[in-house]
């Protein structure tokens, strides 16, 4: 995985990209239970704020409440996760806005490896709350930015093909908003809107979205 | 290859991603023109400060002269480029650091993408110093982030797999900077060091480096 993560392109072919990786040393374990300690924090606020447990949340068999039950799992399990990686951008001058794709494209090689490969690996930004112990913890230099946090380890169900919104609504041709008509996904595309709850982003009151039906299993 | 980019993951699945495809409009003629001026004068900087043309760079069959040749190719063909993509972010909220992760995953889904049918993709910033003009011509609101540029083609020539330095310098077990002893390549592994001479970076007078070597092929 990480050969495949370390193959990615980078600007000027710096290969300023690190992969800092926590297995079941003494730093492992204590930056796991940081990590996790981050990641309850943000999921607590966030269920809220998203209103997870309001409208079609209090269905059970919602794909809301699905979600929902799923990133509790996540986080209450976290600290648990085999492999724990933090991808890093060694920064060879002041941060600037496309300085990421130095970092991303490696961190997505590494989720298409582990897929590859029979794991299950999930990208998240559940650092932030913890970012300067952990950079304490692990002795992460001031110009190093810390990207993420990729837990590894075995899916313990089975993963069929993600589900995206229709690819038309993706894609322009000639100027922005300009629909594309050969932007057509393979037939027998099944479509979710996914994302946080819309009333939680637009302020509307909750309501069924193609999401809440295309997404159903 | 689009529907490829599109399956990638995001912030809260929240799906932001979206592509410009320029083909052969006039809004796509004109925006290739205006990154291919971008480009030139991006490269002849570059060219310049990076010390393409001292040292090593004036022998024509080392690795740096290779490189020049092949980036003054590229930009001197911009324009004709029969696709130009703009891989774009729509803001949901003020910048922050890890938003690049809802973009570049998305781009680097294409570049492999466009890699296993056969194409050739190439992502670059060369939409600098013309960004302004290229907002303007293709209607870019103001709140999207404007992310890359990406030409795609038939390649030219043949790729053989991608060369970098070591694994064992990307990845750390425990602590910054603490090698990780399993962190092997597979055999048959071939290195560069790449990235701008050294001298460029460093201030050091011309000097053959592992890379100057090792990625002659």
């Amino acid at each position: 995985m990480l050969f495949a993560a370390t193959r990615a392109p980078s600007g000027s072919n710096r290969q300023p990209f690190r992969f800092l990786v926590l297995v079941d040393g003494p730093k492992a374990v204590a930056a796991k239970l940081l990590v996790a300690r981050g990641a309850r924090q943000i999921w607590e606020a966030k269920r809220v704020a998203d209103g997870y447990d309001r409208g079609t949340g209090t269905d059970d068999s919602s794909p809301k409440a699905r979600m929902a039950a799923s990133m509790q799992h996540y986080v209450d399990h976290l600290g648990e996760a085999p492999v724990l990686v933090f991808p890093c951008l060694v920064r060879h001058r002041a941060p600037f806005p496309t300085e990421s794709a130095s970092i991303y494209p490696a961190c997505q090689n590494l989720l298409l490896a582990a897929r590859a490969l029979g794991f299950g690996a999930a990208f998240t930004v559940m650092h932030y709350p913890v970012e300067s112990e952990l950079r304490e913890l692990l002795d992460i230099p001031e110009e190093v930015f810390l990207s993420g946090t990729i837990t590894i380890g075995r899916p313990s169900g089975g993963h069929g093909p993600v589900r995206r919104r229709p690819l038309s609504e993706f894609v322009y041709s000639e100027g922005w908003g300009v629909p594309a008509d050969w932007a057509v996904d393979p037939p027998g595309t099944k479509y979710t809107s996914a994302g946080p709850p819309k009333e939680a982003v637009h302020g509307q009151t909750d309501r069924p979205t193609r999401g809440d039906g295309a997404a159903r299993r």
